[in-house]
C-alpha cells in the first residue's frame, strides 16, 4: 500500500492543507477506528466527541469545520466527495491476472477484448462479446450473443441471458440477474399463456447493480438503464422499465412493468413503483412508499405509515377503516353546529 | 426466421382477416417499434396515436376496434391472448443442443431422458431423474433425489435443494432456489434450537418461476405449487405453504409458512401474506396488501397507503397516531351536540 | 434410518413418558401425516381435531395437554423445543464424502482443514482458510482471504466475497452473497462517485442465512452479525450493520447502513429499518413495519396498514390525505362547542 502526504493529495485533487502538508497517510478509515498513518473525514459537527477522540494522523473537513481540530488536515468543498476519492486512490479496484481461468467454458465464437478475465468456472456463451479489460467472476454465466464492454466488473455468480447489451465500466454483484423474462401473461379459459419476451436489456456505461438485483428482458421493445444509474441490492425491475441517467435507486426498491424513471431521480429503499406511469427528472421518492400514478413535478414524494408501540397501534389502525364515516360525522357535526349557532344569533 | 401469411394464422388460430389475407408478417413488436413484415396488436384506443404513427405491416384488433385502422389485419376474440399465440409461432423456446456439455458433472446414478441438456458446469447430484428434452442451465444445481419432468426449462444458475419434485414444461429462472429450509426454530434459553426441515417442494406441470424467487421445503409435510401457478421474481414462499392452481403472484410478494393460498387467484407486487391462514379461489389482493386473516370470499382486497408530497404526508401521517383520540373526541361531540340540541328544542 | 424407543428418548432428552416406554419411533411427523411408527408433537388444544384422527404411534405433549390422548406419549416442559430435538436425533444434517470434487478450483494457497468437502464446480480463491468439517457446496465462490469456520454448511451456489470472516456451525443457503459491496455514493455535478468498500463482513457462530439473503461488506469498519443470529431468505443487511446475538429476522425485511439492532429481538417479515439507529435488545418488530428512528425500550413496534375489500379501502384511503384537515376541523368545532355551552349555561 502506497503513502500520500497531504500535499500529494492537494495537487491531485485540490483543497488547502492545514497543519503540516507533509503528513504521510496510507488509507482512509473513520474517526473512531483510524490509526496515525490514516486520514479520516468529518462532515458533521454532531461527531465532535468522537473527532476529540480520533487517533487519526489527517482529517479531511469542510470549510465550516476547518478549525474543529488541531490535526493536519485538509479543507475541502465537499468533504465526502474529496474523501471519495481520496479512498478510491488507495483502495483502486482489484485485478486478478488476466486470461480464462481453470474450468471456465468459453464458447469458441466469443470474442474477448485484451486482458480480459474470465474467472475460474465461469460460462461464456455463443457469440458472446466482451470488451478489453472486463472481469467476468467465477461461476458466472453470459448468454449467447451478448455483448459486454471495457473495463466491466462482473463479479461471481452473476447471470446475464442472451442478447443483452453491457456498457463499460459498469459493475454487476453476485447474484444479479439480467435479462431473465419478464411477467408477460394473457389468460384464456382460466390458464395462462406466456408472452415470449423478446426484447433485451440495454445498460449504458457505469452502472452499478448490487446483489441479488433483477432486471427483466423487454416484452416487445427494450428495458433501458442509462448511464450513471447505481441500483442497490435485491431491487425488481421489471420489462420495459426505462430508468434515466444517474438515477439511484436504494435496495429492496420494486419498479412494476413500463414506468419510466426520470434522470437524476432518488429512491428510496422498499419503494415500489406501478407500471406504466411516468416520473419526472429530479423525483425523491421516500423509503417504503408506493407510487400509483405518473409524477410531472420534482419533488419529494412519501406514503409511509408511521409505527407505534403495538398497543397504540391497535387502537389507532381500527380506525383506519372507520375513516370514511369519520369524514362524513364529521361534516354532519358541522353542519348541526351552524344550524345551532344560526338558531342561537 | 420464418414467415407466415395472414390467411395462415387464422387457419392456426382463428380469427378473421381483413385486408389483403397474403401479407407476409416474420416477427411481433410493438404499434411504435413494427416494420412493414411485423404484426402489432391493438388492445386498447387510448393508442389511437401510436396506431396511426404505426408502420406495423399488419394488426391483431379485437371486434371493437375492428375499423380503427385499415392496416390489413387480423380481428380476433382476445387480441392479447392471440397475440401471445402468434409471437409464440415467432419464437419458440431457444434449445440448445442436448447433451452433457463441458465441466457439467453428472453423478453416475443421475437418469437423464432422451435429449436432455446439461449445460457447461451444472451439477446433477446423486439419483436425481431429469425427464425427456429438458434443459439444465449453465451452473446450475440440482440436488440428490430430486426428479424433473420432461421439457423442463432451467436457466443458468438455478438450484435446487435434494428431494424435491417438479413437474413437465417448468420454467425456472436464474438465481431461484427451491427447496432450502423453511425458517424453524425453537427457543430455549434464549437461543434458537433448528427444526430440521424434512418436506419437499413439489411443483405441478406448467409453472414459471421467477428470477430469484426462492421457494422453501416443508417443514414436517410438503411445500405444494399446483399446475399452470406463475411466479414472478423475487418471491418468498416459505414452508408448508400450498398455491392452488393458475394463481399468479406478481413480484416482490412474500408468503409466510402454512399459508394456504387457493387457484386463480392473483396476488399483486409485494404483497406480504400471513402464515396459517387461509385463502379462496379467485381472489385478488392489490399491490403493497398485507393479509392478516383468512379470505372465504372471492374479491379485491387492498391495504396500500395513499402517497402525497412529502410536506403534505407530514401532517397528515403525524395525525394516525392519533386516530383512537379523534374518534372519541368525535363521539364526545356527537353527544355533546344531541344534549344542545335538546336543550335547544 | 435407526428406530429409538420412548424411553431411550426421556434417556437423552428428559420429559416423562405416559403410556408403553418401549414403543418404537423412527421419524419425527405432523399429526395429519404421522404413521405407526412415527412421533408427532401437540402445543395447541386447537388441534384436536387433527389429534383425535391422528395415526402417530406416540406423541410429545406439554403438560397441561398431558391426558389429551391416550396414545404413548412424552411429556416435555417445552413439546416443541422437545419434538426440535428429537428431529434433529432422527434427521442429523447430510454430509457428503470429504474432499475436493470433480471441477471444484482451490487455489493452491487455500488451507483446507481436515475432511472439507468442497463440492463439484466450488471456486476457492487465494488465501481462503477453511475449518475442519466444513461444507462447501456445488458452485459457490469464496472470495480471496476469507476464513470460514469449522462444521460449516455452504449450500450450493453461495458467493462470498474477499476478506470476510465466517464463524463455526454457520450454515448459508443457497444465493445468499456475503461481502457485496454496500451503496455508498457521493454525488458531484450530478454523478455519482463510488466510495470503496473496505470493511468486511463478520459472522459469529452458529449463525443461518436463508437463501437469496444479501449481506454487504462495511465501508469503512465491518458489518457485524453476532453468534447466533437467525435470518431468513431474502433479507438485506446494508453496510456497517450490527446485529445482536441470537435475534431472529423473517424474510423480505431490509436494514439500511450503519443500524444497529438489539440481542435476542426478533423482526417480522417485510420489515425496513432506517440506517443509523439504534434499537435495544428484546425489542420485537411486527410483519411490514417501517422503523424510522431509535428504540430503546423493549416492546413490540407495528406499522402495518389494515386491508379491507377493495370498494371499502378506496373510501377511507382518500380521507388518509386529509387527516390533517379533519383533525383541525374537529379541533374548531370542540371549540364552537365550547362556545356554545357557555353561552346555553
Amino acid at each position: 500500500m502506497s503513502a500520500y502526504t497531504l500535499a500529494d493529495l492537494v495537487a491531485r485533487f485540490g483543497g488547502e492543507v492545514r497543519g503540516e502538508p507533509q503528513t504521510l497517510v496510507s488509507q482512509v478509515a473513520s474517526l473512531a477506528s483510524a490509526t496515525a498513518d490514516q486520514i479520516a473525514f468529518l462532515s458533521n459537527l454532531k461527531y465532535r466527541d468522537q473527532l476529540a477522540a480520533s487517533r487519526a494522523g489527517a482529517l479531511i473537513v469542510g470549510a465550516t469545520m476547518a478549525d474543529a481540530s488541531t490535526k493536519p488536515r485538509i479543507v475541502a468543498a465537499d468533504p465526502y466527495v474529496y474523501f471519495a476519492k481520496v479512498s478510491t486512490l488507495f483502495n483502486p479496484p482489484w485485478r486478478d491476472e488476466p486470461g480464462v481461468q481453470s474450468g471456465a467454458v468459453v464458447h469458441p465464437s466469443a470474442q474477448l477484448g485484451a486482458d480480459v478475465r474470465i474467472a475460474p468456472n465461469a460460462v461464456i456463451g455463443r457469440d458472446v462479446t466482451i470488451g478489453a479489460r472486463s472481469v467476468i467472476g467465477a461461476g458466472s454465466v453470459i448468454g449467447a450473443g451478448t455483448v459486454i464492454g471495457e473495463d466491466a466488473l462482473i463479479y461471481a455468480n452473476v447471470t446475464i441471458y442472451h442478447g443483452c447489451v453491457i456498457g463499460d465500466r459498469i459493475i454487476l454483484h453476485s447474484g444479479c440477474v439480467i435479462g431473465a423474462d419478464g411477467f408477460g401473461l394473457a389468460q384464456e379459459a382460466g390458464r395462462w399463456i406466456k408472452i415470449p419476451q423478446i426484447g433485451r436489456v440495454v445498460i449504458g456505461d457505469d452502472v452499478e447493480v448490487g446483489a441479488n438485483t433483477t432486471i427483466d428482458r423487454g416484452a416487445l421493445d427494450d428495458t433501458v438503464i442509462r448511464d450513471g444509474v447505481k441500483l442497490d441490492n435485491q431491487i425488481q425491475v421489471a420489462h420495459n422499465v426505462h430508468i434515466g441517467e444517474h438515477t439511484a435507486i436504494a435496495a429492496c426498491t420494486g419498479i412494476a412493468g413500463s414506468a419510466h424513471i426520470g434522470a437524476h431521480c432518488t429512491i428510496g429503499g422498499a419503494a415500489m413503483i406501478f407500471g406504466h406511469i411516468d416520473i419526472a427528472d429530479r423525483v425523491n421518492i421516500s423509503t417504503n412508499t408506493l407510487i400509483t400514478k405518473s409524477l410531472s413535478k420534482a419533488a419529494t414524494y412519501t406514503s409511509a405509515l408511521p409505527f407505534s408501540e403495538h398497543s397504540a397501534w391497535l387502537k389507532n389502525a381500527v380506525q383506519m377503516r372507520h375513516l370514511d364515516s369519520m369524514a362524513k360525522r364529521l361534516s354532519a357535526l358541522e353542519k348541526q353546529m351552524d344550524a345551532t349557532e344560526k338558531k342561537n344569533e
